[in-house]
């Protein structure tokens, strides 16, 4: 429940047709590569372009809402379950005649079996094979045939579906995706040849880039236990491996009704999302319910680690620490809300105090900043990063970081500072709120993580309610750099042996 | 396989009554603490003093058997399979009245499920506890009545347990072996008081321990999803949750007479053997056979990857660096033995290239020296290390010791220092045969981690055919530092927030 939303669009479009959700990377604004290979340009329709002038447009109209912390009254929230315990959130927003409609599984590849890294992701593909009443690629054609959008995305925590159409095909949408949530047909040939498309899109995405090949490795090294250590898109030794055997078993565990969450956003009625959610989803059988997610959770850390990847395709260097810290998750009360603050005023844009120490004042870099990634289930990280402009050294770049670090640990954070970044970041809420698609994400990733719908509507409030005192506690608390995981990307050096 | 006859008897009294194995550990010849946290002292009893003594003998008389890469007749030991599955070595040695008694379980700490760390070594604890037959501690009490020695050692492929008796007492160990195999009664009451034990016994021996701290987040940082990085003795927040479902659990999974290997080594006769053992382990019910051990495997190394600790308790700082190579489990033919040699010649003891450079002729390190722990299921790792003497740098030791990798990665071996390396290492082999300890565990951590009877005796010919070619790609293959853990372990400096 970060402020992320924008980040979060930029992830879901930098994963491309069927990509990785890069969430919890720092590097999704700054790596285009993610955003190059869309391997399904041909869905990106003219919907996208329609939502990006109203995004814009609510930029401009937002003005009075901003004023109270509220959104609009239009677009407040309806819950409810459907009996075989599906959990609906219908938004609705009259301004424009589309709709949004998500379906987010609570499955992600943190629940993947140990040694079957990327089945997760690769359910993201299969899901679009053919099931017993449509043939693959139907789903498809039907939305590109009514001029809509649609595409899907894993993450750590969760897998979602989305589209993006006209309200009369609504129904249609729910149609296919209640279809495939429970006949998708699983053969070997149909495993076997999307396990190419996967593994080729790990190569290109993973293996040829430096920088997502150390972020892997950083990843492995910050997380020692819980399963945040494994890459989303999965380890390539064990992708080889993964088979029709294990595709059933998972789809069979975790695609079910009673794990998943349907929000639908946009212009329609709840009564009316109701009774179509009932006639689709409603007929898909409950299926047995999952236990809790539980898993494996982190030792303290008592060390400062490094990892460090030269490459010669590196022309200017970064680095990032990063910390374990809690999320909206697993955080005492108030201290994700401390957090997303801390990040926001250490590190959260042009205004923040590295960017403008760093960037402005001393001008040694080219970028700095910090992130906190706090919409997860189990802890999260929160990373603070930098990278050299002309002939600054990364090591001074480092310094820097690291000085202002210090700073915020033994000095906290001033009282108008926290003002100021508290109506940045409820603001940047409500224009997050503004937007249909975002605020479908905003709900699905909230519910997918253990939140609730209150808990996003009542976030404004607890933001606002974070103390100076509480900023410079997280900070002191975790922000220790001897127990810290820092990884360096460098252009190629002689060879050492 | 490699030639850790006398580290493994290190390894196992370094665990104390019912330590961690650190068989994989260099630094159990380092840290006394392991010594000194015998938690059974009273078990050790007068046959360790007679069984030092046969050892000392044997190094006299040994000299006409290594001519040959021979061990003397006597030892030639006979293999069988109990009719429940159960595996049976025996290895006659008629030179003193004791009888050396071991079970290996195949299970160890890699074998754990998620979030259950610590569990194997739990076991090891829990099979002293009471029986359908017997009450707590009547195990060892009858031990030590009969003047025996007895212990147990858990490590990341193995459980093993063994009593070392006069040949007249050999039944009534295997009966109260046989009996704990099955009749375990694995209460609340008894898994809560002993879960107490451990801890205990991880507070002191870990987290009170700098070394030990470090080692475990070196070994989470080296291995990045091979389920060795997971420390034996159990991640604290994961041992504080074992409770008796997982206990009984772990039990009627891993403790089945087909998932254990019986070695008797000693003063008795295969024939005799074997009518006990059917008398006693053959009334266990065969039980379920167990999957192959198929665990998640090691991607590949892109990264250098530093874990450093510095503690206000050490006064002499010291490193050490990783590489993850093949181990006799996983190697292709040779590759192993190759490793074995080159941990000799760089790093193996007094006559090695690390020791005679840095710490005789350039006098810079207290220590150094490499180590291959070849003997187990997956892959392994190769270490080399050092501390420095006097003013000497830690960064001066490190370096002298990266030059020397360097330079047997690029220059190779000679054909004498093979030969020589060959000797020292077979011999080592032949004197560990020679104590009857050391044979059955040979045997035993063997058969434990995939190996079978002819493994351990066609070793010794596999080590004299390995070339100075084949040292050389090993050492060029895996020793990259660039692709390197390195821990550091240092006396504390200002804190740096």
């Amino acid at each position: 429940m970060s402020k992320s939303a924008s980040e979060r669009s930029c992830a879901r479009e930098a994963s491309g047709g069927f990509g990785v959700s890069r969430l919890r990377s720092r590097y999704c604004p700054k790596t285009p590569i993610w955003f190059k290979q869309l391997t399904k340009p041909a869905s990106t329709s003219a919907l996208y372009t329609l939502r990006a002038l109203l995004f814009t447009a609510a930029l401009a109209v937002v003005g009075p809402a901003l004023a109270a912390d509220k959104p609009p009254a239009e677009f407040k929230e309806t819950a409810f379950l459907l009996e075989n315990g599906m959990e609906v959130v219908v938004i609705p927003d009259h301004r424009a005649p589309i709709v949004t409609h998500m379906v987010w599984y609570k499955v992600g590849s943190a629940d993947e079996p140990p040694g079957k890294s990327g089945i997760a992701h690769f359910f993201e593909h299969l899901m679009f094979k053919a099931t017993a009443h449509h043939e693959a690629g139907e789903f498809d054609r039907a939305v590109s045939d009514i001029g809509g959008s649609n595409n899907a995305f894993t993450s750590y925590d969760f897998t979602a579906f989305y589209e993006t159409v006209a309200p009369p095909d609504l129904e249609l949408m729910m149609s296919f995706e209640a279809d495939r949530m429970r006949n998708l047909i699983l053969t070997d040939d149909v495993v076997k040849t999307e396990r190419d498309v996967i593994l080729e899109e790990r190569r290109s995405r993973i293996d040829n880039n430096p920088q997502a090949v150390l972020d892997e490795e950083v990843d492995a090294t910050l997380w020692q236990n819980q399963p945040y250590r494994i890459p989303v898109i999965g380890w390539m030794q064990e992708m080889q491996q993964l088979n029709r055997t294990d595709a059933v078993a998972f789809y069979y565990k975790y695609y079910q009704p009673s794990n998943a969450v349907l929000i639908v956003a946009g212009d329609v009625e709840p009564d009316a999302v109701k009774a179509l959610a009932e006639k689709t989803y409603g007929k898909v059988p409950r299926g047995p319910d999952r236990p809790p997610r539980v898993r494996p959770v982190e030792p303290e850390q008592n060390t400062k680690r490094t990892v460090t990847l030269s490459d010669a395709r590196v022309s200017v260097p970064n680095f990032s620490t990063q910390w374990v810290v809690p999320s909206y998750g697993t955080a005492k009360p108030g201290e994700a809300e401390a957090l997303d603050l801390l990040a926001e005023i250490l590190g959260g844009g042009n205004r923040s105090r590295l960017y403008q120490e760093l960037v402005v004042r001393q001008g040694i870099a080219s970028s700095a900043g910090a992130n906190f990634e706090g919409t997860m289930l189990d802890d999260t990280n929160f990373t603070v990063y930098g990278a050299p402009r002309g002939d600054a050294k990364l090591a001074d770049v480092e310094a820097a970081v690291d000085a202002e670090v210090a700073r915020i640990v033994s000095d906290g954070v001033t009282p108008d500072e926290l003002e100021k970044a508290k109506d940045r970041y409820v603001r940047s809420r409500i224009l997050g709120r503004d937007n249909q698609n975002s605020m479908a994400d905003i709900y699905g990733s909230t519910l997918a993580t253990g939140g609730n719908v209150q808990d996003v509507q009542q976030w404004p409030d607890r933001i606002r309610k974070v103390t100076t005192d509480e900023v410079k506690a997280v900070a002191a608390r975790y922000l220790v750099l001897d127990r810290s995981t820092t990884g360096y990307l460098l252009p190629q050096v002689k060879a050492e042996n």
